[in-house]
């Protein structure tokens, strides 16, 4: 008998994921029968889901062993009491890898002042300052969840001494973690880069304003592959204007795709990328999704259960 | 009794090294006496040395307990036959983490494909193509010295996968080794990312030539922080105009300063850096050699020994 998956996340992911789901599953060693229609809910063994519709009362799934969230956020799906099932969220190895590459990327690249060399080749030798080693480039990350945590730590392995940041005080080994906003204060003084890695909540919006890119050293470096909303556009442009901050890389923005006629776009001292730093990658997730599933037929506990009381 | 330094790597040295030495040798708790000029041979106790005929005979330094050489290279120093003292070489880790961070930077940058973001802000939000991971983009380390092991192990960490070539087998830990033509060719035949970092000699002048080039897979890219004549340079700018290679980041050529009407300069495939790779740094090899003093006091090994039959 196979087990029946109902891929209860919309047509246009079923497009994208069916094909890397089966292929998932042949690799980890499963027979799966997977529809995007379940005519028979007390048939279906696990709900791939994303939010859109498709389902919004989870009682007549009596036999479904888990509902396997596609993306990381959970916030809608908490509040439903008809979802009494085992609930995982996705944490996918492929996006974190992803998010680790842009980062430690862009820190390389201020950090080595490699736009000097990509924008001008006008002859000249200049050679005659030793840039100093990443040991000697403190660099802050505000945010450390997931993310953040593996952004920070492979910073570390590269010598960058790291001055971890988060709303409210974390112990994580090898991170050395403030908190607070006199954390945040005794970071961003010290920080030469910070990157923004945090959640978007009431708390975290337009974090960076004008008084905390007063705080930063002045030429500091701004990467955010967080959240828009946690810049103030005009105080970080003004910032940027009066040469407070030295460059600012942008991957996300209050309003996407970025309008044409943002000042960002043209603004010599930022460089824009499309919300590229990390994608949910169907290739990645569908492994996450089988390994789930594997687990659940294997009687081993799911990988990245959602805790209903905290609500992630 | 201050141990008796006999600083003989001339003038400019002494200005640039004198600060930093005093300084590591006060960390290190060391009570120094260290001078440019050595009126006394007998009371000399170490000996930092760069070639440049400040002392060609070492016989009379008889109670000299080591010399200490400024740099790596000591291909002059092992055939003179006064030198029957321990000789030391520079490994400067302050120029090893410089390297690794040039070379993970500029891997990431292509990687990435940040240049059509540094340079293009035309206000056009290009967001269509998921890039692959590191985990899928090949990686070849041409050069498994010092510089090219400590490479490939942080590109490594961050899931590129890493086929290292030298020209005599080796087996090195977590690097996989090829060796010889036949792996010469394995390699760049499957690596969208070349690093040189392999010593020059007869056999390795040239060594990326047009037909080794032409083994690549079409749009590769070439990084040469390592020697300049490594590359022939007409063959990689015909690669380059026909498509072949990608782009090409240096970092050395044949001569330094690159001349400004070299076709390097403009060509808008290539990425001219002004040998800044990796430098000695005074204050790490300081550090180095205030180590090895505080061995040698304390009876302990000296480090980077030099090996006379193997000359290096």
């Amino acid at each position: 008998m196979p087990v029946t998956v109902f891929f209860a996340a919309g047509p246009a992911n079923w497009e994208e994921y069916r094909d890397p789901l089966n292929t998932a599953f042949a690799e980890a060693g499963l027979d799966v029968a997977m529809s995007d229609r379940a005519d028979n809910p007390l048939s279906v063994d696990y709900i791939v889901f994303a939010p859109g519709g498709i389902i919004e009362d989870f009682g007549p799934y009596v036999n479904c062993k888990a509902v396997l969230n596609l993306w990381a956020g959970v916030e809608r799906l908490v509040t439903n009491p008809t979802l009494t099932q085992p609930l995982a969220r996705m944490v996918d190895w492929g996006l974190t890898e992803g998010m680790v590459e842009y980062v430690v990327g862009h820190v390389l690249r201020h950090h080595l002042g490699m736009d000097a060399h990509i924008h001008g080749q006008d002859g000249v030798w200049r050679n005659s300052v030793l840039p100093p080693l990443a040991r000697e480039r403190p660099v802050a990350m505000l945010g450390l969840g997931e993310l953040g945590q593996a952004s920070a730590r492979a910073l570390t392995a590269l010598n960058f001494p790291v001055m971890g940041w988060s709303r409210s005080p974390k112990t994580i080994d090898s991170i050395e973690c403030h908190s607070e906003e006199a954390g945040l204060k005794h970071v961003l003084s010290r920080a030469e880069i910070a990157v923004l890695l945090l959640p978007l909540t009431d708390e975290t919006r337009d974090l960076i304003n004008a008084e905390r890119l007063a705080m930063m050293p002045k030429g500091a470096v701004i990467i955010n592959p967080g959240r828009g909303p946690l810049i103030d556009d005009n105080a970080l442009l003004a910032a940027l204007d009066a040469g407070q901050i030295g460059h600012a890389t942008l991957d996300v923005f209050r309003t996407e795709p970025l309008p044409a006629d943002h000042p960002f776009w043209a603004h010599p001292k930022v460089t824009v990328t499309p919300h590229i730093a990390a994608d949910t990658r169907p290739s990645s997730s569908s492994q996450v999704i089988a390994e789930n599933i594997r687990r659940g037929e294997a009687d081993e506990p799911f990988l990245h259960l959602v805790d209903r009381s905290r609500g992630y």
